[in-house]
């Protein structure tokens, strides 16, 4: 099969270089055009980007051009399906252009994520808001379409929710997280900040994960999303740890619930990308860890190669009912590979053909 | 005036160091006496203690004895007055024969907070709470006593509820801690455990800081202290910090208040430490700041010396009524600062004559 | 083809864990037969092991029992070949027990290295030296065997020195090592030592490197190794890494030579196990970076599966004549992957049928 | 007094901070003029700088205006004495443009230190070289002057030596550094390149360390300044420590010395400042410790206030003929500290009457 040829806005930066590094070996997908910003364009890859991953920079990336980010001829054939991680600064607008100039935008970024016509999207969790792009595409006049997937604090929060709010419905979620410093880019957090510090604060991010979270988990009928009828909190705090957002959550449900329930639920968590084996898909969505002092950033950050939830700690919260601690890697589940399943199953409904 | 002499149990610990610290410009106690674990015993405090304060080993220190921890006549007049920083495997019955050879025994360890004839002291809390040592050497028929202060986790969340008790009565609270590797003493938490990770679990810190809580927001009537009539929730970890708790939490009231009566509360609190001028006491034992981003460890570590809880980031909470960020100093306010002050308040009322 | 079974002393340490997660899918040996301390043994290695690798535990070795350290038949059959992370108070005669026992033991630990009749070995550096073994055995009347590897700092150094000997001569070397913590074993260093610090202190490691470097680089002629003649210095520090010893070197050579000259024989450089294909051979022992802030254990540290020696910033150096920076593995090619590299030698020359 | 009015250029970095920082109760200086980028003017200051140290900003400085980098009479009346922190990209020029005007400018931008007729100062170690200033003046035709301090890894390892190169002469230097992140200033560093790692390279940093200390130890002879005739090689590696240079050092000496003789020169060492007892002068410039394991960084940073070079391990080296590890404070001693020391020195001088 030829793979599909893909593009990606914002390139060269962190979330951008997920991307080119999860596409390396991609079964479906190929990365054949980059853009960044107007002082890489022009440049190869390899001169533009900073590459900040463990792992070596793919070679088939190396001599690819960077292009501006603009929607046309200028650059050769830009690819119709288009990823972008692009700063919420510029984001809102370049998306919208792609969109109209006929491309699928899947995006990483924040401007457009609250859009009543636009899918915030999580596949095990509700891919049935994807149907939200018909009257996105019919209001809108556009040839393309812009599909989000949620904050990189939301996703681990969500995951963890899906399986409760469907077994027994939630009424309130308090989360507390602990954010790894990748979540802010490159150069990011100065490590005069952060090293033997905590910050309590994270601009914008609070309000994200309790709005995403309502969404999300919202019911879509008629053409349109109505947000979850529970209550959300959120305090985020930035921590030393490069990546993995880890995050303590208390929880009360609608109907009776045993732990031995919650448990259940997460363990046997199975939706769309599973049963139709998308490639980014993890086996288990949702991993239960049974010690006592799990999960750590440090040994389950990559369980299913980073696209898994993995959740422990559940015990009787003296205040709600139920807390546990969940973590999730923040620049592959929470950001480019949130963005890759989304491409995915958008394949899988015929959205890409 | 001619200064008390004062003893130290566990003088060679993290706790024990800081005390041996804080005292050694203090206006009414100087340490004469010291003890540790039998492998120290007979050596001077420089030769059995592995110093890890920034500061150096105050001069008065390093030539003292270190004797065994047991009372009696053996390590010549050991003082009435005892802090204790004891590890809790060896606190319980440690502290229990120097109370009953007649030592004021103000302890830093877990053991015997709980009980019931116990106080479980915070001076500018529950200072009337010290009466429970009445029952307590009538009962045990001691000569002695012990007095306790909290765990390191309760003193700040403590600190920070007491006057939303007093002023409108508390309902829930939901408290996640991000903990300084201090808090797990010496050597401690290893490198390999918590650099670039975040551990969600510290063995028995979050009971300790739920039940901790209840005591000593308690009423004392008719000899006895009834716990506080509302729910407590502590989610525990530990983060690469070292020193400062730094510790997200929600809470709701029992009658109605706005966000600047929290404030205003808080900015106005004040107590018997305050009042009487106690050496050790912080002149604001509460200090708000209104930064987003604020209190850090690294900025806020070292106001009023360690001994105040500094608050921020006050604002509504969407599950519970308000959220708020509170950091406090867990080797001084959450230990030993904590004794000294419970020390101090004694002396003031006249036990220490 | 059968693989051979293989034990390990010191099953559960930091080293233990490497042998038994390298060995998991190793073409010729499997683990059989596990030893540690008397309060593992009887127990389950997943009983007994609190497994600190990022890479969960193999589930092969999970149900394997734990044995004491000791020769016989107390344990069922011990295979014939051992390796051995012993710590080095008790590794000296537990070593020597099993040599007389019939055992090839393969050690990573300090004890025999100096020796003058154990082989200190580096299969890249100096495989003739194996040879040692004949006069060993004969002399000590064993019918088994002890080969070392170096010390974790030596590795890196020796690797990048060997072809410049070979070469050039060697006339002076100096060497200052920034240290992972993960060499000091686990617990290891506590957190409160290393945060925000430099310990410019490692107790016995300067020695080490000292003269291991000149038995490693020695001539082997009439049953005995002369150690080279030059002169080493070493500074060893210890820093907030993981894993990976970084060493700012500086040399002078015996012969001229010009930084290419240098830069060709790394290049270029390849020995025995490379020509045997020996399954943990890297296919560079020597990874030249260009960039001129290259290499750094957060990106080249796993490089050939962490069998590289990475060298970069080579430089002339106003004092001697050249000055370069080095980067080695520290439990891999510096421990347990430089032992498992000598039994492969060992194999390949017939030691272990 | 009244005391002595000074400006500061660059005063919103992290060393303008520190300068600040260290004027507040200077007893000859006080702060009455202050100078940032264009983006800063016109704000105050605690509007315009990003406060970073510790310790809280200086609230005498809080409400002083902040002006442009321009000499003249636009910004009322700017004091005699400027002190400058400028980034290397505008120093050159600004600082020159200062002197022009009358200015005279203690500097501690990199810009000028190597100008032949612009005194490289530490006052302990060559006060002799401020007299380069008369040629300066009188061939430039300035009223006012430019007096520079080292690099920040200069400063330890010069004050390390000058005691060397007095009593026995230097021959031969080799430093490696462990560089604090806080000496590239704010932002600086980014914590994804720091954290778990090292960075063997900063920029142009070797260069300076090399020539500055060649200077700095020359000799001053007619009106020049004839560079120190002794070898010296820098490596320098960024670890992650917050304040504080730590150096691994190897030396030869020109005339024979024991061991006890360098720790006896280094011990009472004693120079200019300290006779004329000026106000930011250590007692002692020099601090020997003897524990093996020190100087540290995390307990050896603030002693003498942060102006002390602090030396421990000194032992015989087998590549040259002795070794020791030295710790400087990079923005006290090494930064701020240094230029207002110069300024003292200048005072009591009478260059600033």
């Amino acid at each position: 099969m030829k793979k599909l040829e893909v593009g990606i806005l914002g390139a060269t930066g962190m979330v951008g270089q997920r991307f080119v590094s999860l596409l390396e070996h991609h079964p479906w997908f190929e990365v054949a055009w980059l853009a960044a910003s107007e002082k890489s364009a022009g440049k190869t890859y390899a001169e533009a980007c900073n590459w900040r991953l463990r792992d070596p920079m793919p070679k088939s990336a190396r001599e690819l051009q960077v292009h501006e980010c603009k929607a046309g001829e200028h650059a050769g054939k830009i690819p119709q399906l288009v990823f972008s991680s692009l700063d919420s600064k510029v984001a809102g607008e370049v998306e919208k252009e792609f969109a109209r100039a006929g491309h699928v935008v899947v995006s990483n970024s924040s401007n457009h994520r609250m859009d009543a016509d636009v899918p915030l999207l999580i596949p095990e969790v509700n891919p049935e808001h994807l149907a939200l792009v018909r009257g996105q595409r019919k209001e809108r006049g556009w040839k393309g379409m812009i599909v989000t997937n949620p904050n990189c604090t939301t996703v681990g929060l969500a995951m963890s929710l899906a399986p409760l709010e469907k077994a027994f419905g939630l009424e309130k979620v308090l989360m507390t997280s602990m954010q790894a410093v990748s979540g802010a880019g490159y150069p990011g957090v100065p490590t005069l900040d952060i090293m033997g510090n905590v910050i309590p604060y994270i601009g914008g991010e609070e309000e994200k994960v309790e709005r995403e979270t309502q969404k999300l988990l919202g019911k879509f009928a008629d053409g349109r999303v109505t947000p979850g009828d529970f209550a959300v909190s959120a305090h985020c705090n930035r921590v030393l740890v490069e990546d993995g957002h880890t995050e303590s959550i208390s929880v009360s449900l609608r109907s009776k619930a045993k732990l031995e329930d919650l448990i259940e639920v997460w363990r046997t968590f199975r939706s769309v990308p599973q049963e139709r084996e998308l490639p980014s898909a993890p086996k288990h969505p949702i991993v239960v860890r049974e010690e006592r002092d799990r999960p750590q950033p440090k040994f389950d950050l990559n369980v299913e190669h980073g696209m898994a939830t993995v959740i422990g700690r559940a015990r009787p919260c003296p205040v709600l009912q139920f807390k546990y601690t969940a973590l999730s890697h923040n620049t592959i589940r929470g950001a480019a590979g949130a963005a890759l399943l989304n491409a995915e199953l958008m394949k899988s409904e015929g959205y890409l053909d």
